[in-house]
């Protein structure tokens, strides 16, 4: 006689199913995935009204994704799942400098610029110079390293979300280094900003009684030949959302210093090195 | 110095971060899911693509969601956790009839037909004659109750499925029993049939060797006053794919005689006995 479907074996009756054909990895990942999620369900004894929204709920996040919206990794990323895969994948020896989310507002293929040019372009904000070097673990300097940057302006909007309201590439640039593996670029202090929260996931966080905003911060991809690519940000470590990011993106190691000074062209100093980990032979 | 995020805290950093003002009931289920959806990823170590290819799987199950389409209640069915909600919130005693998925096919209004009468008004199939009574536990006959009734044609297609080409309301009906708690009504003998399978929740099954056929069944809603409400079938045992049911809803106390006879009107009968269990007062 077969062994139907049972509350307490239902685990075993879902995975049993698995066909001989699938991938070994997909059949680990799938059946792992099944024994939580039962298990989930099984130790909130959720209730079926409580499916039904979550299907409505499912169903609406999807919904909402388009190619300007992504409302499944702002999902992922307000649930702590983003933070936590990084962190399981970019796992780096003490001193090297540590990954962050890359966020949605990436743009690939900003201006290469000269070092000390300056990156905002809407003459809004408080100006700060963004300076330190990219060195390897030996605390040697990295020559060729590329540094791919971008911040959202004064107002809290990157340009991408204000197409036509900010010069494009307002805020972004790359940069290369030279023999003494050092950067020097003119930005704005960032400031804080709500991630996108008209959606599902904004309602989420509301009824969590949690905020949607991320404290201020600066983006940052370095890449350079034979090293691991970090992906990360500094952050303004006196920011009101700084021990409550809503994506859970801040670090310890990732706080920069943000210096006042008066040296007629910036308000602002934010000194920080990057050690980057040579890619494993 | 703020407890920021870390993966071996991941769990504790995002459920801290829950509001005094969320629900208790909504803090506690979405507890329990951070939980169990970081110790997934933390068992497989859910590689970067593998997130990434996630994430576009959801998304695509959303997008494909319409009034005529609900993938993610696919998903939910495919994945046991229909079975698994239904099995929680309808725990009864034995002996009672038990409850099954619904099922994306019913259809509200059917018509209300006399005992005895013919749901099946396409011509197609084996007539089959579909006989019982609605008892409660102690075997006394319920007077009053209603079954709402529903199977595909023989060709494995809902009438709603094929709007034009079958038959309004073709193998659906409702009949209230009379004094004797009795039910007889004529139909087909069902056939399987596989869930819609041509999105994302289609092509899981088939990465996992897994096929999206059901045994066939017949659908039966039994309401009474006083009595909890049973949502199920009855299977035809002998269906090949009686042992792998793509949504799980196969139970040994629902697979039906579907015994052979030839009365002139029928070729099959299948006779099944309802046992309500009353609403706790
Ligand atoms: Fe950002
Ligand atoms: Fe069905």
């Amino acid at each position: 006689m077969p062994q139907y479907f049972s509350e307490t074996g239902s685990v075993e009756a879902v995975n049993a199913r698995m066909g001989e054909d699938a991938s070994p990895r997909l059949a680990q990942v799938m059946a792992s995935l099944v024994g939580h999620l039962h298990a989930f369900i099984k130790d909130v004894q959720l209730t079926q009204e409580e499916w039904a929204c979550a299907i409505d709920f499912l169903t609406r996040t999807g919904q909402l994704c388009s190619e300007q919206r992504q409302e499944f990794i702002l999902l992922s990323d307000t649930l702590g799942v983003s933070m936590l895969v990084d962190a399981i994948n970019n796992r780096r020896p003490s001193g090297a400098t540590e990954n962050t989310v890359l966020g949605p507002f990436h743009v690939a293929g900003a201006p290469r610029r000269e070092m000390g040019a300056n990156i905002s372009a809407d003459g809004k904000g408080e100006s700060c110079l963004f300076e330190g070097r990219v060195l390897d673990p030996d605390g040697k300097p990295i020559q060729g390293a590329r540094l791919d940057v971008w911040s959202d302006n004064a107002d809290g909007y990157y340009d991408v979300q204000q197409p036509g309201a900010q010069p494009r590439w307002n805020n972004r640039g790359i940069f290369e280094t030279g023999a003494d593996g050092c950067y020097r670029f003119r930005g704005i202090k960032p400031v804080s900003y709500p991630i996108p929260h008209d959606g599902p996931v904004g309602k989420m966080l509301a009824a969590l009684g949690r905020h949607p905003y991320r404290p201020a911060h600066m983006h940052f991809i370095v890449t350079a030949p034979g090293f691991q690519t970090v992906v990360t940000h500094t952050f303004v470590g006196d920011d009101p959302y700084i021990a409550s990011d809503a994506v859970f993106g801040v670090k310890d190691a990732l706080v920069a210093p943000f210096q006042k000074v008066s040296d007629g062209e910036t308000l602002w100093r934010s000194p920080f090195d990057f050690v980057l980990v040579p890619v494993s032979p």
